[in-house]
């Protein structure tokens, strides 16, 4: 059943005719591929997926039930043989040999067993960093403004300056949220050398205020920004992630009501979201009345785990607009949207705003996690932002290496270039008479990389998908929100890898 | 001013005659302690401090100044050059060489650079499982179940099972909270195949209860749990970490008002323990009455930030049964006390519980971080307990090293009796007619191996003695609570390391 990819199809044929598919592997339920990968950082990268069992295989359920005797193993997907999983490839504990476009939710940025972070691991730096861990709080290393400006001092947003090492994504939100709120407090007090009344000090020692305030932080519906008490509050994905845990009582917007794809809808949209920056603004202004403020307005640039959410760049302009008209600080959570996958650096560089965020926070892809902030909201006391370890050397010699290797290559505008072919093929692949034909809705992402995302059209047969490209063609995809499949390749993923994955794509729908 | 320093002294004697003055160092503003330091486990660690510079000097100031163009400086005490840094000495930036018995925090076991840990580092296994992070809920690496079995599962306390890998104390406290909150929810269900109400789902999302109901963890006054919001909520150390963060209304119950040491005032101290529990027990009563229920109560075995507050293990059993008869779960922090440093593995193994703690959480000297507990308190659903990277390979091949060096050499029991002889001088040191009378005040510590305090007489006169050993003797110590010194020494903490320490306070008190 050929489909019309438009240029991408002639491609395809072209790969068709150069590549002898005595180069592919058998797979255990399909004719072989009969295109191949290749890769230019990974030498021994396999030349396609090779399925010799169901995914998960007999040994990945006999070591996740291993595995249930100290720890659930529900959402275990399959267990990895992380020894032998090389470049765009993982490979289960059954030697299966998957195209991974979903690596690892999305933190493996250059590759499985990248060379160049084998050869770091073996350096005296890298071993004394990893085995002589400070509270780098109070006892920097003598390196430490070397290692920051090697490496997140290379990529720092515009506009931003100051770097807060954490340790994952999670508590980097929650760390800018506790940040914005006493430098919130701090502009209420006015004066920088007014401190606390003795009445704040006793009040939050029993959780109450005024020492405890009653202050919020405003997310937006489908956000995701970590689970642990404090994110959670903001994370508006699923209610699985919330039930049963107690939050505070932080609003929320609804994301604009927009239509893919945003260019064909531009007018309509245009209207959804201003009444979006509307509500933002009614919510800002009837909590402060209230006496729960806002202290800051939390966004991703793309809503990741609540279903690949997009909004235009006018959208972000206006928030930021808004934020700063209202004083409330502005954090843009760039913890799945970081590090090269949208085509840009950060996926924020596409808003040209003219007023930087008050935040960016990173984690997954880089590694080392935290934000970039300024001086604004830096606390000018001691301790007040501050834990044990605050943040980690190791993922932080990881991170340079990681940018080093992205910008010696090019990774992120090679990015956009294959992300622009992708999306091309899977518009095309979703056009009438094509087998995606209202199997792909909603397509998105143009313009954003190789972060692209659409919707099954229930969640059944967006699981069906997903079971079936792995357990017959042996690609590793994930899902997000309610329906939505969401392609996370890393900044490796070439257009050769781009064509198999179109390849099987194409079929899987097809059979659907 | 000679101090009668019971057996102790005599050793002391016995050390300064065969040990000669020349293998000493030069102090910048004493003559050399006239005693050397000889480690069973570092062969080039010094034989004694030695000070060139004040601390901080000039070096450390100027990184320190680098440091603050991009991330406040304000909590830093020095910079440390950690590849000179060895055993139980650290260096700073200056070259200054300081016995360390703060140790990052309570955070390094095994010593600086310690060769079994750098010989990991170099190992393949290692720096594969560096470089290929997994999101490990959902695609375990093969070797999880040998990594985890010959790591935390060799220090399994008694009676609990279950492993739950997380990234630091703080969160590992707040992924604990929600298990409770979760096992307390599902136990008042009922019937396990019962799960969510339609509303529980739709009110969750607007962090509404039902399903974001009022629950609350208890903790005690002087209590650390960390610094994110939920963990936060129930820490009560000091008004600085909780000031302008908002907080859930969690209930606390002040600590046992005992006094030291312990056992010279056991009577008293019985029913002040007594009064606590009747506290306990009265606001998990009321609490549950007013419809906030208390899901756990969480405790360090010694309050450590909050200034080392110590209580019988009376009271531990006391509250294990309270909590126990109440249905409440019990968690017991042990992120500082754990791994050792008490004089057991474990700090609540002397409490000789009937019943095991719900949860056991760790992190710190661990590295890895996370909690033990049963299966009682496993979600039975995928994705509730959940995130991107659930822990972490490197921490935890740290941990498994840490592990088998403290096995192999009797660290633990060696801790106790070293700490056993650094009581008994300390508190002869605390005597009247001895240099330390009214200035050490509350001693505590006794049999708990080198985990000791005391109170300095003001917090003011605390700052000062830390300041003089570090700046005059070379002794890197920590503070905590209002006026307490802390000793946090590593696991490799000898007699001679015990000697110098109290050669130089001696002096140091002597002259305050």
């Amino acid at each position: 059943m050929p489909v019309s990819l438009t240029r991408n199809s002639a491609r395809l044929v072209a790969r068709l005719s150069v590549r002898p598919a005595s180069a592919a592997r058998t797979l255990a339920t399909h004719a072989a591929i009969p295109l191949t990968t290749k890769s230019a950082f990974f030498k021994d990268e396999p030349k396609a997926p090779s399925l010799s069992t169901a995914v998960p295989g007999p040994r990945s359920k006999a070591i996740s039930a291993e595995i249930d005797s100290f720890a659930s193993n529900l959402a275990h997907t399959f267990v990895v043989d992380f020894e032998k999983s090389d470049g765009n490839y993982i490979v289960d504990a059954d030697g299966n040999k998957m195209l991974d476009v979903f690596s690892q939710i999305a933190s493996i940025a250059i590759g499985y067993n990248n060379p160049s972070l084998l050869a770091l691991a073996k350096t005296d730096e890298f071993a004394r960093a990893t085995m002589n861990r400070p509270a780098l709080g109070s006892y920097p290393p003598t390196t430490w403004t070397d290692w920051i400006e090697s490496s997140l001092g290379q990529v720092r947003p515009k506009g931003v300056n100051d770097i807060f090492t954490a340790m994952c994504g999670s508590c980097s939100n929650e760390n800018a949220f506790k940040a914005a709120f006493m430098a919130y407090r701090a502009r209420e007090r006015g004066d920088p050398s007014v401190t606390f009344t003795a009445e704040e000090l006793s009040s939050c020692m029993k959780n109450q205020a005024p020492g405890s305030p009653q202050m919020s932080i405003l997310s937006f519906g489908q956000g995701f920004h970590g689970r642990l008490f404090g994110s959670l509050s903001a994370t508006r994905s699923k209610a699985i992630h919330k039930v049963d845990i107690p939050s505070f009582p932080w609003p929320s917007v609804p994301w604009p009501a927009v239509n893919y794809p945003l260019e064909e809808n531009a007018s309509a949209n245009r209207k959804a979201e201003q009444d979006t920056l509307a509500q933002v603004e009614d919510v800002i202004d009837s909590h402060k009345r209230n006496g729960n403020p806002v202290a800051a307005v939390i966004v991703e640039p793309i809503a990741s785990e609540g279903g690949d959410m997009h909004a235009s760049p006018e959208f972000f302009r206006g928030l930021r607009e808004v934020t700063k008209r209202m004083g409330v600080f502005f954090i843009v959570d760039e913890v799945q949207t970081g590090v090269g996958a949208t085509g840009t650096f950060w996926a924020h560089e596409k808003w040209n705003l003219e007023i930087p965020p008050d935040f960016v926070v990173f984690s997954k892809k880089m590694q080392a996690a935290g934000f970039y902030h300024n001086v604004d909201t830096r606390p000018t006391i001691a301790y007040r932002n501050y834990n044990t370890w605050m943040g980690h050397p190791t993922e932080l010699l990881k991170a340079r290496e990681i940018i080093r290797f992205i910008n010696e290559h090019s990774l992120v505008s090679k990015t956009a270039t294959v992300g622009d072919k992708l999306y091309s093929a899977l518009a095309s692949l979703a056009a009438p008479g094509s087998p995606g034909h209202n199997k792909i809705q909603n397509l998105r992402g143009k313009g954003e990389g190789t972060f692209i995302a659409w919707d099954a059209p229930t969640v059944e047969a967006r699981d069906r998908l997903i079971g079936k490209m792995r357990n017959e063609w042996g690609i590793n995809m994930g899902g997000c929100g309610d329906r939505a499949v969401r392609l996370r390749p890393m900044l490796i993923f070439e257009e050769s890898h781009a064509d198999v994955l179109l390849y099987a794509l194409e079929r899987a729908l097809a059979e659907l």
